[in-house]
């Protein structure tokens, strides 16, 4: 990420969240806490990307991240462009080289982008001159899911600082979990990670964080659970829990929940395996559970990464020039 | 659905034609009829639903559908976000209700569903906040295309009342016959129904229509005759006629609409099995059949259900509040 | 096509490159040449589509050329609706013709149809009121690609006319290489296809070009040397060659560059199989390759065609009519 000091965030692109300082990902929340306000709204649009093009391209599906994207761009006037790519060129072997300069020609402001592969999107990025968003690729990083986790957050407690979360379940395959790792560190909260051996990954302990293979013990104290989707379909070749005794161990049911602290939230990026990693009465009580207030901000997040990272170009008015 | 008495069009969704009363239809229809001269203007948009957002959400794949409501909800302005659903989220074992929580989130205005479950559209309606459109769901109801095929009608003949309508084909698999059926009677027409007693649902005495298993019979002084399509796709582990000898009893041939009104008109909800449920020549007889006449009736139709549908939100001025 | 002569672009649909006239050709290149300019703003968009309906109808599956278009359109301000047939009602068993007729009712103002018969593409344009553009059709034409590729050679020499133009490869299952071979004839330039005997044509003789079996000696002094996918999924039941041997014999690299004029210049319609019709190295020499330059041609050319076709619709104020 080239870095323009003195501008409220200075990055081209948005490929990570390690990298951020306090105050880049400040300005993103108290910008995206206006966005809220506007999609609640029946007339949800502003002009404020009027006549600018955003790709969404997907190299894996996920209809619930590609439309939330969706729906902020659109809220924000800007034409969207949907390429699910594994149906198409790629198959006819283009390389991602290739699709990078043929989306380039087509002038897009921004880039919104998911890959299987860790390093892809930060590839893309290198070669296109418009703005790129990284959607989640493999198993490296998913910003703007912690930072709609951290505007949830905030609204509901008031700050990130001084917290204790601890994040539960599948974190080798999760980019979910290393992003809000790297966030809430950032922001000075306390992460504890809770999982069995198989699903930790080999360098957790350069990550900074507490690990926990005991679920109540991990609980112990703590402001905010975050559960994590059980990845079945990426744990191939590896070990494969049973759901039963995954659930009996590392599940979220109010008897483990009791270990944290008494007004404890539980959060979860969805979709949800209900029954799996979390109870299901648990994930929809409506005093404990913040699961519906994250997508609602994520669409709210996602406004507000798409006005700060095409800023520079409306301000500058032309989208000419090459890669980095 | 909630009443709200004294409105035009006093219901949050459109689950069916089922409970709808003439004055509600009247007043769809006639909106309908407005936006029919909108849509033949080169510039066929207006601005009602600016700023409005309005979700595609088809379990079921249904292209010609799904590119109706498209189209009327983009010509009022509305942002469109088109979910197919069978590709993703819940192939990753999401239930709908989590669906549900997770676009009502993103707030939509209206989200118009089909599902190939009767009950699922049901469901969603009471957990979203938006106003629900029954695209189609399993064998229950297809509001839209009852209330297209009636202004289709009304344009043509000028009335609804006092007519007799024969639907004829597979009525034990058919939504479309069971949304027409409802809209004819409420509307004062008298129904029959045709079909080998193989294709009739067990429910048929108590639907009010005249049943025939014999269609020449069945034809006898019609003023409308609707074909239904075949739906093979549907037919598993019942009986699967041979579609000649389904042509040879129950296809629609000049020889046997001579049964009929000597000006008896011939409709049908396409896609068509042309010379399995009807003959091809036959279908394009400008002079009787109103086939063509059905799709364009559909936008228009389209375009009214989602206005009287958002009206209240948009005199209201904001989408908050829960499901029902 | 109907004429309309007087008119600067008199043809109602854009179904090949054969039967244009010069004159019309540069119309729409030098429209093509503003929207270059357009495209490279931060507000990309312009109102002159306001409220029209394009309709992008793919029967074979091209996200790019799809891609392509409806940036174009949406640049324009119409309304866009992305319909991927494969994928439902012709499964379904209906006719080419019944999707025409369904289409017309909804009013399009333009058809872009990509459909993998010849003659598909005409048939619909006998049927829709609207304007059709052939987004390429079996081995017919690819009528946008041929302009594109002469704005982008016009752009960087400055004239089509007296230009030596080397098409090779898979000459015989290319749309792309018959528009060319059209457009560039028109145009006053000579065309040379380089193939091996089991990649050309039965008609080749009847084409008015030079054929070369060997590379070197048709690249000797050719100002321009188009390379073609080589569509090894078009290849059933033919002769397929070996990759190894291809390249070998009729893969573009530096060494048989060097028959060409010193300053050649190479194009190729993407997407690439590096290391199989063209080395890698040479695809993304900026001094001689012009690959980067046609993808973003492609929305400028789209936009004008969109531009021409719709015009004489915009100027009238109504889209009623049937077909031909």
């Amino acid at each position: 990420m080239s870095i323009a000091p003195g501008i409220a965030f200075p990055h081209r692109h948005l490929l990570g969240i390690d990298g951020l300082s306090p105050p880049e990902i400040i300005h993103i929340l108290d910008l995206a806490d206006s966005y809220v306000e506007q999609s609640r709204r029946v007339d949800k649009k502003s002009t404020l990307l009027k006549g600018l093009t955003v790709i969404n391209l997907f190299f894996e599906n996920s209809t619930r991240t590609r439309t939330s994207f969706e729906a902020a761009a659109k809220r924000l006037d800007a034409d969207v462009i949907n390429m699910a790519i594994s149906t198409s060129s790629i198959k006819k072997g283009e390389t991602l080289i290739d699709t990078a300069m043929t989306l380039n020609a087509m002038h897009p402001d921004a880039l919104v982008v998911r890959h299987s592969d860790s390093g892809a999107v930060q590839l893309l990025a290198e070669k296109v001159a418009g703005a790129v968003i990284n959607a989640g690729d493999g198993r490296h990083e998913h910003p703007t899911q912690a930072l709609l986790d951290a505007l949830t957050i905030r609204r509901r407690i008031g700050h990130l600082d001084n917290l204790t979360v601890a994040i539960c379940g599948d974190i080798a395959h999760s980019r979910v979990a290393r992003s809000n790792i790297h966030l809430l560190q950032i922001m000075g909260a306390r992460v504890r990670v809770i999982a069995p051996p198989t699903l930790l990954p080999s360098a957790i302990d350069r990550m900074g964080v507490e690990v926990f293979t005991d679920m109540r013990a991990g609980l112990r104290d703590v402001d905010i659970v975050m559960m994590l989707r059980l990845q079945l379909e990426r744990m191939q070749g590896s070990f494969v829990p049973s759901v039963r005794e995954y659930f009996r161990f590392f599940g979220l049911d109010r008897e483990k929940l009791a270990c944290a602290k008494p007004d404890a939230l539980i959060m979860h990026p969805g979709p949800m395996n209900r029954g799996v990693e979390i109870d299901s009465e648990l994930a929809d009580d409506i005093d404990r559970s913040l699961i519906r207030d994250q997508v609602e901000m994520g669409v709210a997040v996602r406004m507000a990464v798409l006005d700060v990272l095409t800023r520079p170009l409306r301000e500058a008015g032309a989208t000419e020039g090459g890669g980095e």
